[in-house]
This record gives C-alpha cells, sequence and structure tokens, in this order.
C-alpha cells in the first residue's frame, strides 16, 4: 500500500488549510491507483501534524510512504526541518519505505508554468 | 513600462531567499519585452520589501505594475497584509495601475502539473 502526503506549512486561517486539505483530495481523485491514500499534512498550525499523518498512513497499512513538500523555496522548513521530521520517522518504522521528494519549488515544469501564466497576465 | 513583482514571504534562510531572486531573473529573461522590469520582492525576512520595490519600480519608470503572489496558499498573507499593502501603494502613486494577480496555489495549470509529476513519482 502506497501512501502520499502532502507537506504544507500550516496557517492560521483555517480557509487555508482547507484549501491544501482539498488539493489532496483532487489529487487522490485525479491520481487513482498510483496510492492507496493522498493526505495534507501540516508543519506547524494545521491537522494532522507530519508526524502524525505517517503514523496513520502506517496504521493505514502503508508499507510505502512519499512525502511531497508543498513549498515554494528552500527555506529552513525544507532544508532542515522537514528531512529531521522524516529521518526521524523512517527510524520508528524500518520496514516502511519513507521518500522525501523535492519541494515543490525545485520543480522545472513550475517554471514553464510560471512563465506561460506570467506572459498571460502581460496581455 | 511595465514591471512585474514576484511577491514572496520571505525566510531567514539566505539562500531562499536568493532563489526567488534568481527565479526573478529567470523570468525576465523569459518573458521578454512582456514586462521591462522583472524583481523579487518579499513580504518579511528578505529584501526589497513589496512597499520599497513597488517604490522602485515607480522611481524607474514603471506606469504599470503587476504583483504574482507567490505563494501556494491563501493563508492571511495572501488573505489580508498582500492587499492591505497594495491598496496602500496603490493610493500613493494616483498615475500608476497596480495590479494584483490571483496568487500560484490558485491556478489550474498547477493542478495539472502536480497531477503529472505526482504520478511520475509513484513509478
Amino acid at each position: 500500500v502506497r501512501a502520499l502526503l502532502i507537506l504544507a506549512h500550516g496557517s492560521r486561517r483555517r480557509a487555508s488549510n482547507e484549501e491544501v486539505r482539498e488539493l489532496a483530495r483532487e489529487l487522490r481523485a485525479r491520481l487513482g491507483p498510483a496510492y492507496q491514500q493522498v493526505e495534507a499534512a501540516f508543519l506547524e498550525l494545521g491537522e494532522p501534524s507530519i508526524d502524525e499523518a505517517i503514523e496513520q498512513a502506517v496504521t493505514a497499512g502503508a508499507r510505502r510512504i512519499v512525502l511531497f513538500p508543498y513549498f515554494l523555496a528552500a527555506g529552513r522548513h525544507v532544508a532542515e526541518d522537514i528531512p529531521a521530521i522524516v529521518r526521524a520517522c523512517a527510524a520508528r518504522h524500518p520496514g516502511v519505505s519513507v521518500e522525501l521528494l523535492p519541494y515543490l519549488g525545485a520543480s522545472a515544469a513550475l517554471l514553464d508554468l510560471l512563465t506561460a501564466e506570467l506572459a498571460k497576465a502581460a496581455r
């Protein structure tokens, strides 16, 4: 069983956290059988925490957990906090594969998207 | 003269802010004549601030300023702080068109990108 966790910063504004949960629901529908679970998880100010989400995924039977940092720049959260959380969780679950993907801002496809959208906005 | 400002949160980690400045440089090269100026600006923890960047653009001759919130979710920064800064700047420069674009996370194209990249990661 393969789980995908969308890792977001979290906000004091509830609608912002709900937006990330809605993204996770939409991705679950779109990704189909690639992942049996797709959930949002928050570094702070949102539920569940990344720790909690990993525990829930393991309890639900996940043996491969893919973590996607939904962040645009590699600030301390991306560079330090998230890798530390992931290392600790992986150590607690030696039988589970825990894979941390590159953060969204590192995607070459994102640069193409920005170029296209901002060119449109200039018209 | 048309200026584009990439509005980011800003980080205590210098490399993170430099990453957004590098994005602005790359977009300037890719967008070509659509914008005469493309700069990064930071809500906090980075230089220049959004206020400063708008003043610099006006001083450099910009008469149309397009602001792109480089944010993934509509937390308080996107929902409240940035619109308030933009309203105040627009009021200070009645001869300048100041246009606030939707934030990145609201883009339908982003959902397509995420679906494609995360499907790839499952292979």
